[in-house]
């Protein structure tokens, strides 16, 4: 192999840029030529192919964003648009692909290699933190420093005036960014998807609190949450509890942004080594990943069907810290 | 005067236990007893009066929130409640009081004043810079900073995935806010209700923009805006350009929160400071205030109807900077 | 056991707090009575003992030191010391102890539970990471992300003046802390203990990067480096390259303070309800960690005596990231 | 005039950036070309001249350094060196300069002018804030939120082991930097060169604090202190008061770097324009300042030659507040 290509796709993560660096410089090292794809699947289609030296990943690791830029590309999801952009790569001599995202990316990767052949090995970049095969993904860390962050700003009002405050934090259908930002920001109530916890049990909850004279609350609410959204659940306590003064902010975007984590840096740029050097050893569809500390691939397959199951351990966590 | 009282009032805000620190730093220093009064006019009601020294504010400098917390009171705008909160202020020997909040708090301390006797000057804690009286409120350098900060991450994201992101910021009825963070946070367009853009003019310098190319926006919203709130102006704007990936954030009560920035800690010391002298000089009804570097007191009855007028000029230079 | 007591000890690390508040909340949670002892075996011997309840902890998960401070006793490494440090608890009715610190207050503890049969379970608390029997200690992860935060500022001025600078990093005799900043740092060479790097070789390579036309450079020496102190090398490497425009920064005791991160707070959490309970079991003689994501008690004697070894893979990344 | 250059001279500071992307943009909206100058009057000698456009500093002004690089030019001071740096302007059709730096760039500039005719409007650019006819420089307001951010770090560590620091903050030969860090910090003393405080005032301070059982000290120190480094001032204290567990720490460098504060964005941003503007209307040898919030030029001649003098009330709030 002699020259790859290296692209991000999917939700931005903070430390896609440090990976990307890591992919470069680990190609130059080892002799590759690197094409960053601009746009992920988008820009493959259309030949926006960028040659990148060792010295074009300067000063980027400690930088929020993707300097590839991403987005969603629909053309992809068909046979014609996977074509063109087969003969977009083998046009520009490119073998070989290291895709930074999650399991939409992967699926396709999965998909584009059945049909034409070129190997695509992945790392795992999503503040979600929910792709079985890592035991963290690129972005986690500093979105949920980002989050609590937010949420230490927050305790300060809340505390202020005597308030009960419902924080939406990020995480789609899982409870990780929810549940260290509970623990870390101490807060008397974590609702994430994982546990289905109802609205009648953090009413409960509050009122046992305001009766032992606890006044100001923070509960957490994962986006993806069952019970509806963070402005329902806040309603639906504020009909049942009157007296509390009750607020509402959702952390949102800010999530995504922000220069990398230390830890976020140093797993990036493992795997970016990881990943080159996987796809120079020939292994293809699948995602580099560390689990208990030590480096694997896992087969995209098994990051796509396999559900990471959260710690249950933290749910008890919420509980006996909140006492 | 021996015995003083110091009272947080209206929105908590970054800086006022900075400032609540110098009141009682100044009034030991001076050889007065200060008191605390919890929860400004609902505490002075009830009595909640905290014997305070140098020690007491020990490591709270830095803080957000404020130690002796803030609530509104319905009773103090009864005459029955302020004569309650006389008799307390008298039994507990308090002879004037420091008050730090905003207009709400400086009318109830005039009226309090005029019917019972007891002096105060006040100090500008509100984020929203909306005082008459002080070039800055203490607070508002620290909540444009964490705007700031937000939308810095939110421009990471924003550049990776070409979105325009519409970002309200805090404000009440002014753009004090919003404008420091679209100047410095390289934002397009800035919608405060000084200037009363249409939604039109958002969306023809959009179009304007996107036709050179320009693929990134952000669009700060004051949260007083006249146009209807953040939600309806992205709605609108996505109606009338669909191909625009829009995205809304609200930065919210974090702006509240937060260690206070230097500049924050220095004003709120100053005013801490000069409201104790103000008041051992027999001054009533005033604010302290820094006018063009100058310390200043301004009667209550000018910080309440006057009012203080953005610089114009900071308008134009949202438009040069996003040429 | 109905009683037990809590101190930090050693050099103070950020997420002590959230560790002191995890003992505490766990111990209510419980049944337990809850001491917190002052200064360490310092407090001990004098019988600074603290009554801590659930509110006594409020608000303390965000703040770096610790609460219940920390100190060097010279008293209590005599008989005589340990002899009164065991008549204060016995009177004080305080039955067993969690002891967040490293080495030397785990081999404190050991000691005084063989000569007085009160048992104590350890947390580790110390920004080294060079605790055996746990991946990362408390305070690890803040006091990197501390000094990435400053290595990034230098890397602007760095980059501005084309500058070399070295940087020290704290880290005992270790390269836990230095090694991670030169990989998200993006630093071109690291020195650490570890290694045994001459000077020789670091000239050589920033001489061989000259050549390439690279004209700012960072190199991260960790404290404990053989080959002497940041300026003995900085000198020896400006005298080899005179061109060389060379500057020194020694990012020191801030990397103690500060606010604890998400992954300090959650790890302190873990193994503050972790000690109690295994305290509650009847372990003594015992540190709690997290090893591949799993709980371990780790005796004393092993953490005294076992070496944790460095991820060698490390070094190697930081030769291909500054290709 | 159609055609002008900007450059960075001097020490960086944050917002440099800020400020060459207000020039562009205004030189842009204005109808003019812009040529940046890299390395200062380095690279004007070498005619390192770069086209800039709009897009050319999007997503700078958030970054701290400076894009343009600064350097010290020997050869500048030559007017040989003066003679070849005109050439290449004249070649590159460049007819006014943009300097932003302090007043030893305004000095070249000034010189150059008298010589050769090329006008050139400055831009306060320095961490130190001694520039007389403003009253803040850019960077001024991000260096001391810095310094500040480390001081809180370093208190954390002292109240946790009831130790006495001494930190060193930049500001050349002026306490600008150190006093709002002394008030915003908590610090117990500040020494600065404008009152030449000596140590033995310092022992007798901390003595007599001591004695009031006040267990922790923090002492800023202004690097350009008379009574010799922070180390001598820490040894000589120690020598006095040996039960005083003393420390030092030098913020140094990290002062210099870093993402700009709102302020000094909004600083940067209409200096920028200011400087632009003023060059198209004539200006030569002025220095934009912001003077009690009004746009001023000050000839370089009185930035250079007039003190600006520190407020004395700044040294006053120091005693009071660490009563």
């Amino acid at each position: 192999m002699k020259r790859i290509g290296v692209f991000t796709s999917g939700g931005d993560a903070p430390g896609m840029n440090a990976c990307v660096r890591a992919v470069v410089r680990a190609g130059v090292y080892h002799g590759l030529e690197v094409y960053g794809i601009m746009r992920g699947y988008s820009g493959m289609i259309k030949g926006e192919f960028v040659r990148m030296d060792s010295a074009s990943v300067s000063n980027t690791v400690q930088r929020g964003g993707t300097i590839l830029k991403s987005a969603r590309s629909q053309k992809f999801m068909t046979k014609e648009g996977r074509q063109q952009a087969f003969d977009q790569l083998v046009n520009a001599g490119i073998e070989g692909l290291i895709a930074i995202g999650g399991n939409g990316t992967f699926t396709g990767a999965s998909i584009f290699e059945h049909e034409f052949g070129i190997p695509t090995v992945g790392a795992p970049g999503t503040i979600d933190n929910d792709l079985y095969g890592t035991d963290y993904t690129i972005g986690y860390d500093t979105a949920v420093n980002t989050a609590l962050e937010a949420i230490d700003k927050i305790r300060d009002t809340a505390d202020s005036h005597d308030r009960c405050f419902f924080v939406e934090v990020m995480g789609r259908d899982s409870g990780y960014i929810a549940i260290p930002c509970a623990i870390g920001g101490g807060a008397e109530i974590v609702m994430v998807p994982e546990t289905a916890m109802s609205v009648e049990a953090v009413i409960e909850t509050l009122q046992n609190s305001w009766t032992r004279s606890k006044t100001s609350f923070i509960v957490i609410v994962a986006e993806g949450e069952e019970e509806g959204n963070v402005h329902n659940v806040a309603k639906r306590v504020k009909e049942a509890i009157p007296q509390l003064d009750t607020r509402v902010t959702i952390v949102g975007h800010i999530q995504r942004g922000g220069s990398p984590t230390a830890a976020d840096r140093l797993l990036a740029s493992q795997l970016g080594i990881a990943a080159v050097e996987g796809l120079m050893n020939g292994m293809k569809n699948v995602m580099a990943g560390i689990v208990d500390r030590k480096l694997m691939y896992t087969p995209f397959d098994d990051t796509i069907n396999k559900r990471k199951v959260i710690n249950q351990s933290f749910m008890r966590m919420v509980e006996i810290l909140s006492v």
